[in-house]
């Protein structure tokens, strides 16, 4: 059982994401950045993951697409605004099936007993849209990506 | 006098602006892209601005900064998320003073009988650095420098 918690106050316009991971803050920032292993975790459980491998650095653009079996692509993509290995990424993010409305996250983790958390704060253009992504099912989707980042980082162990 | 209005609702995490000019849309956008009309404009009417010449367009950073007589610089930087012209921009925004404060600006302009209705949305990763942004005289600089783009328009016609 994950220690995943996803928090969206009424009236405001984020949604805070905080999960703990059993692996040291280095290993954690590999898996969130290096494009064969995001492929690996991103996404539902049924759909094939692929990363943009544009270097994930301040001032770039990045992009995900996922593929169901029955060949329908879900996209996101967006640029970073600073990346800060290993510690920090504050990156915009737009899902291509909701053109126009776009989130800044803002990612850190800190490690702590070789432990680390991660932790996302989400922002959005208006409460609307962020009421709108907590309604689509965000929380069961994100709870099945970051378990398969978990088997991920033992991997890598 | 302008129709300049800032609004920042209590409780939001955004500050909304507007403002009419009297040129077409296509002008607008021209002052509000190209490096050598920005840096005429953008500022207060004291210091000097550089503009850094990375063409305006989706995916690329930016970064301007203001010199004041003393010698002190005042810098902005951020990526552009989206750039499609002359109607829609949004980019991300950080004030190098006041490093790791991010904010997401979406500009809209919409034109109506040869007039353009400037429209920002910027947006703030919490309640207190839009409150900051607003305490710290924001709007007599921003009137400032929306006053200049005036002069700026009407040199162009």
């Amino acid at each position: 059982m994950s220690d995943l918690e996803v928090v969206a106050e009424p009236g405001r316009q984020d949604i805070l994401i905080t999960r703990t991971f059993d692996a040291p803050r280095e290993t954690v920032w590999r898996a969130l950045t290096e494009p064969e292993l995001v492929a690996r975790w991103f996404g539902l459980d049924e759909t094939t993951t692929e990363v943009d491998p544009t270097e994930v650095r301040t001032g770039t653009p990045w992009r995900t697409s996922e593929r169901t079996r029955d060949g329908e692509v879900y996209a996101f993509h967006g640029v970073h605004h600073e990346v800060r290995a290993p510690e920090r990424m504050v990156r915009t993010f737009e899902f291509e099936g909701y053109p126009g409305h776009v989130s800044l996250e803002t990612l850190t983790l800190e490690e702590a007993e070789g432990r680390t958390e991660y932790r996302v704060v989400a922002l959005f253009q208006s409460v609307e849209d962020r009421d709108g992504m907590v309604a689509s099912g965000m929380e069961s989707g994100l709870a099945q990506s970051l378990d398969k980042l978990e088997e991920v980082l033992r991997s890598l162990r």
